[in-house]
């Protein structure tokens, strides 16, 4: 019973930080800070110096690191001085919590300090390529230094010290943590989300506001799953017909503009966007513009024996018609990201070979037909990527299920059981995991397809989803990415991503669906899973009040994220415990 | 196969209104809608004439009749052409489904006939007092007519009307199902949502923004759990250290203004609150200001042992002091309840009976020495409600699990089983059910207890809480308010509730974790939950579509419900089924 009553007596935001950092530790005096307060950006070729208020109206001007860098000192102006939050919910009721007002001490001056020159390439980062690791003082005095090897370091540094500060309710915002010193350094590479916004469509603000949430929880990648079978929202100048009659609606497409300021928007908050066109399942939007490139379209009500959802339709496998098609929109489209990124997802999940029956270019179901031709496909879609200078990216099943041989540079996209991961490195691939059983973040909400009464009513009553339950901000926080992984292959787990798929998921719900809880897989990838002191996973009861606080600080940031427990569980510390003990009882 | 492709060839808006009315035949002709078309509204002793338009800015005036029916003309005006949306949806991607705008025709008046005087209490109305059925008549050449023997009818006419009309993308506002005729009337009496406003705070807005939700959907109760241990917002004139000192913080209360306006906007769109002020458990937050009243008040670790949850603590058994406190507190309260409601809830939920042998003036946990003292307990407490001239309503343990004697006025809560509600029939109790099983809305986000480390990673993964899985709509819906009860029982079944509980719910996921699952329940309150052709389950396939529709309707008022289904789902009927001949191949 020692070890709770010591955390429940804890100051609840002792901590403040998420993800916690590797290294910390801090005192509790109190420190202000001024929105003009000196900032310095010294890296071994440049010397700059502004204020706080002025870097956030500054242009957006200089190198990648330069960019970087400005864009973070803007993004902790507005998230310290507009974007926080008195803290109720973390102390006591009708208490004194908050700092006086009287003789305030003040935060003199930010240093940022660069100690190596960023290679080129600081915009489209590949894993691991820039160190996002950083140290940061802030001396009693006032004085602040956050030193990296690189702009993205400083960045995530600087993220750091705006969690350190709370808005005061008579104006202004203070720390009462200092003295402060942390030294951090992420545990994967590649910390990402996958976003579907091809089953229903979600505005730009949408994307560029889920963009700002992952590099406020240190992660440093968006998926953006682009198009499916349900529509093709994305407009390519020299195919315009795709996103004419395949996007849902009019308005309802991403111009290349819209993708220009996607992919820039994250590039300078270290956040890479990696889009996907899944394929060559999973494209049966095409058909509103080319029904001649796809086969088995829309076979209805047996669409179950040709796709995993409706409208069943795939590429055809065989197609001269085909391979035109994809040359011109991997030509289109890939010199335009790839000022902006590293990579490019090039999907290949859930095909149904059932549909290549009906594929008038092949005519078979048997694997040893479709093994070659859809090697002849992969092959040709990566070339186009390495064409345009891109890593591709890929599910799972193009090396454990259709047994394709894809180079070694590819990131393999695992999200099923943990034995797919262990599958890809023993082949001794790359892999990112998101085992759907603990990091798919639409799942248990029910199904969203219609039963047919009678079979209703008795075989799949209560009517869950197949990856169901929901997964709580608990059960993604237990996942460890390097589960059952061999101890020689951990170093070809490079990352992982949690998953946002859109059956029911649009712009009104998913910033409630994706938010906390995409921070609980933020701190597993970047912190680890396990709790250093002990190996096993970290403790909730340190964990809740944090995540809480995040939770409140994402509100504050225009981010609709769901609470974690009532205000009474955070007010005296965590006071809402389930201990061993009552189960004795 | 026949039946199902009947179904998907059926324009998915072809019925339009939820709930289902139980008599419905329309056509297929188009009719605008212009806001200053004529309405009058005649009632055997009163007529009233003005345009759509012209009563949403009308003074709220007149007899609680009246002013039902002004009301209900006013949300019609903001409704149809404030409030509604291109149903882009549910149509053909990129189809001219839009009427042309040449040529239209108009509705060309609206008349609302009230063919019986409403009796005195309308702004209260008792369960069954007050008809709320209707008939609905747009005549084809645009003449429409509401007929009901009720104010309260006519609103749920006009809220129908509203329904048959959608925003055209060019302006206006059209129906393209004229001629219309609908017969309609409610299968319950008591039709509510159980809006815990204690464990988290809610403003105002949103609790005014659910009222007008719930009436949207013919629902006409909203039980209001205005206090528990976690926090008590309520302010009372006479005792107002018990907002000063139990509210969570500033701000956080609700003050008699709030309270009066909240059962006024409530009155006016039929909709009763129903203020729960839970006891003798659930109340330690008194003990912040009145720690005398209190017993066993947050024992911890150990709460489990005396609550249900964290705080634990109960209001002591056989106290003077807590008696006069009742007495106080009512005498502040009820009387100005009691001009717009019927009802008062005085809870009476999971007490623990440990707590008691904390409790100095008891030091008892058997149950015979409790059962008299909680007897004279709701005894005393139930006379003030009745002295107030209103009806008291209490959870089922009360008669149970601690063997109370009550009055047959008093309506007995059911939340477990289906056996609960058999049981409180049997006795010949009035009963209103909302099986946790089904219709408890809050459940499936995990537990928001802490897990002590060990016990986490063993026993409890993946931390579902005890009511998991999450209600789908689907599930929602299934729920038979009359199961297991007998035929010469069912007239004691006066209606149900869902319940959205707030260990985890505020301000921020209220309206998605709510809306649209809590209509579902909705249509099972109003339609009854079988099909009267088959007697079985009504069809989700039939059902789907018009729940989608509604989602968008409450988003265009404001509520942030979640999606049904994607949009591909609903463009060209309804595609996305699982049939039952999925299983046999």
């Amino acid at each position: 019973m020692k070890f709770l009553a010591g955390v429940a007596l804890l100051a609840p935001l002792a901590a403040a930080v998420w993800p916690i950092p590797s290294h910390y530790s801090h005192g509790d005096k109190t420190l202000w800070i001024s929105d003009d307060v000196a900032i310095t950006y010294q890296q071994p070729l440049h010397f700059q110096q502004y204020s706080l208020r002025a870097s956030a109206s500054a242009a957006d001007a200089g190198s990648g690191s330069q960019r970087i860098v400005q864009k973070a000192v803007s993004r902790a102006y507005e998230t310290i001085f507009k974007q926080s939050y008195v803290p109720w919910r973390f102390n006591h009721r009708f208490s004194d919590f908050e700092p006086k007002t009287t003789n305030k001490k003040f935060i003199q001056s930010i240093a940022l300090v660069q100690n190596k020159t960023d290679a080129a390439g600081v915009l489209k980062p590949k894993e691991g390529q820039f160190d996002e690791g950083y140290t940061l003082v802030v001396g009693p005095a006032g004085k602040v230094t956050i030193t990296s090897a690189s702009s993205l370091g400083l960045a995530r540094g600087l993220t750091t010290f705006t969690q350190l500060f709370f808005a005061h309710s008579k104006g202004g915002a203070y720390t009462k943590l200092a003295p402060v010193r942390i030294d951090d350094s992420p545990k994967f590479a590649h910390r990402g989300l996958n976003m579907d916004v091809s089953r229903n469509f979600f505005p730009i603000d949408n994307i560029l506001r889920t963009i700002d949430a992952l590099a406020y929880n240190k992660m440093n990648r968006l998926h953006l799953h682009i198009t499916d079978a349900q529509s093709w929202p994305l407009e390519i100048p020299a195919l315009p017909e795709l996103s004419a009659k395949g996007a849902y609606g009019p308005g309802m497409t991403y111009s290349p503009a819209d993708v220009q300021r996607i992919y820039t928007y994250g590039a300078l908050l270290g956040v890479a966007v990696v889009m996907e066109i899944d394929q060559p399942g999973h494209t049966s939007s095409i058909w509103h513009s080319h029904p001649e490139l796809i086969a088995a379209w829309n076979e209805q009500p047996n669409w179950i024996t040709y796709a995993a959802e409706p409208p069943s339709g795939t590429l055809k496998l065989n197609s001269p018609a085909v391979y035109k098609f994809l040359s011109t929109l991997y030509k289109d489209l890939l010199p335009r990201l790839s000022p902006l990124t590293s990579y490019f997802h090039t999907g290949g999940d859930e095909i149904k070979y059932a549909a290549y029956k009906l594929d008038d270019t092949v005519k078979s179901d048997d694997p040893a037909v479709l093994q070659p031709l859809l090697q002849k496909y992969i092959d040709t879609v990566h070339k186009h990527v390495r064409d345009a200078g891109l890593t591709p990216v890929v599910w799972e099943e193009i090396v454990l299920t259709y047994n394709l041989t894809v180079g070694k540079d590819v990131l393999i996209q695992a999200w099923q059981e943990p034995t797919s991961a262990v599958a890809i490195t023993n082949m001794g691939h790359k892999a990112l995991v998101g085992d759907y059983n603990f990091w798919y973040l639409d799942c248990g909400h029910g199904q969203w397809l219609d039963f047919e009464p009678g079979v209703a009513s008795m075989k799949y009553y209560p009517y869950q989803d197949y990856c169901a339950p929901l997964k709580s901000w608990r059960q993604v926080y237990s996942y460890d990415p390097l589960t059952s992984i061999a101890k020689d292959k951990q170093h070809l787990i490079v990352g992982g991503e949690v998953h946002m798929w859109a059956e029911q998921t649009d712009a009104l719900n998913f910033d409630g669906k994706a938010w906390p809880r995409a921070a609980a897989a933020a701190e597993v990838l970047w912190s680890g899973a396990k709790d250093p002191a002990t190996g096993q996973n970290r403790s909730q009861i340190e964990a809740s009040p944090r995540l809480a606080d995040m939770r409140e600080r994402l509100v504050a940031r225009g981010v609709a994220a769901e609470p974690v427990q009532m205000p009474y569980c955070q007010q005296d510390g965590s006071q809402c415990l389930y201990l061993a003990s009552f189960d004795d009882a």
